[in-house]
């Protein structure tokens, strides 16, 4: 299971101001957070900014400071990524691709020249995959363009997309059957989500949250991009792990709970 | 998602004191408040007794007297099974038959009879089913024996059974092999799970109980018996509901939320 931390993000307010404001310090802690609550990835967005690329390169520099873990360079904006991907120390991953030329043309030599790790939407010039067929069909697309690059499969991290449940009662279905066409039809290939789309207009967002990516860990999701430090979450995700036989003797579960992680 | 309501088992101290000194008082509360909470069958259990068949029907009387939610008789005993059932005013659940010949062949007779829906456990005279082929071996077994007597296969409700994880990690994942492919193999065929025994020897049960549900409910499970009035896993259940479709417009949900019944 892979976790990419997603609280530096600029569409978050405190994190907009503590970037307008160079505060390191407040980023820093945020990170540091992240980092002890159990993070594999340490997302960073600046894409708020209109000056992005040199807000997401501040960004990287005070994280990289204080945390060696691997950051994932949250952008939709190539000419960001391709700015900011020199100064990254360590192998990263890049949030995100998807199969519009305008984006994928310029994104995927970075992935290929600095070894990263590439998240890529079910998302077309021309779609937003909302059906399982969709998703499928777009996924493909994204494997034959990956693949054409000479970029391991085990670098790919596909993103079904989630749409929320209140404007329709089976788009988290679609995303859940989604995750196992994929892990079925594309042997080797990741798959991995936010958690927060799901849930938008309904009550209680965190239950329907963590409850989500229970069922998306039973259908095969083996990556998500959420907030380790909520501990609630946490505690889900890690029973989840003991229940899908991902935990041997349970002892990261035991080991938690021993710390007081789980809630 | 049909659930049957589990509080009243005499295998919880409460419940075997109230039986003993026949407080109908105390049992006719916890079947309210189960009623209340949101239950299909109310399970009624004095297992514990050596005079399980009176005990088992002073249940059901005091029971049948506050709810008309129907009973889910629950005993291994063939005899107090045929001896209760004629007193049950609605067609009840039985739980349970598994494939011991000893138990199926009277306990058959009385589902056809009193129309009622059965529980049936993987278990045989030998084994408790542990893998997910243990589990489907029997399950065929138990839809062949239960179809040659005429009863629907939609009275049929299989137990695929559940261990421990503390001692085997991935004893959680056999069962839900077994739903997945039970479903599948056997179309119409019901499943059902008690979820207390996966978290043995594990810290936080609750947390783990209720993840394993919603892996359960995420791999095709479409009934469970717990306990409704248990807010953090009734909560569970119903986001579970909306994530997997099962909830048009969410609606079900949003009226728990109202009424106050989500965690």
């Amino acid at each position: 299971m892979l976790i990419v931390a997603e609280r530096i993000n600029s569409s978050r307010k405190r994190i907009a101001n503590a970037i307008s404001e160079r505060d390191a310090s407040f980023i820093q802690t945020e990170a540091l957070v992240q980092a002890k609550a159990g993070s594999d990835y340490i997302d960073v967005n600046a894409g708020s900014f209109r000056d992005e690329a040199e807000c997401l390169k501040w960004l990287v520099d005070v994280v990289q400071d204080v945390t060696d873990i691997p950051l994932c360079l949250d952008s939709a904006n190539p000419d960001a990524l391709s700015r900011v991907i020199p100064v990254v120390k360590k192998p990263p991953m890049i949030n995100s691709i998807n199969l519009k030329p305008s984006r994928l043309e310029p994104i995927l030599p970075l992935v290929v020249d600095y070894k990263a790790k590439v998240i890529a939407l079910c998302e077309s010039e021309s779609i937003m995959a909302a059906t399982t067929d969709a998703k499928i069909d777009i996924a493909a697309g994204l494997v034959e363009k990956v693949t054409a690059r000479g970029i391991p499969l085990d670098d790919l991290y596909i993103d079904p997309l989630i749409f929320p449940l209140a404007t329709n009662s089976r788009s988290a279905l679609a995303s859940l059957e989604a995750i196992e066409r994929i892990r079925k039809e594309f042997p080797g290939v990741h798959t991995i989500c936010g958690l927060t789309n799901v849930s938008h207009g309904l009550p209680n967002r965190k239950l329907v949250n963590r409850t989500f990516l229970i069922t998306a860990l039973a259908r095969g999701l083996d990556s998500a991009i959420l907030d380790p430090s909520d501990k609630e979450l946490y505690s889900a995700l890690k029973a989840a792990l003991i229940i899908l036989g991902q935990d041997e003797y349970c002892l990261e579960y035991i080991h938690a709970y021993r710390e007081g992680r789980l809630g």
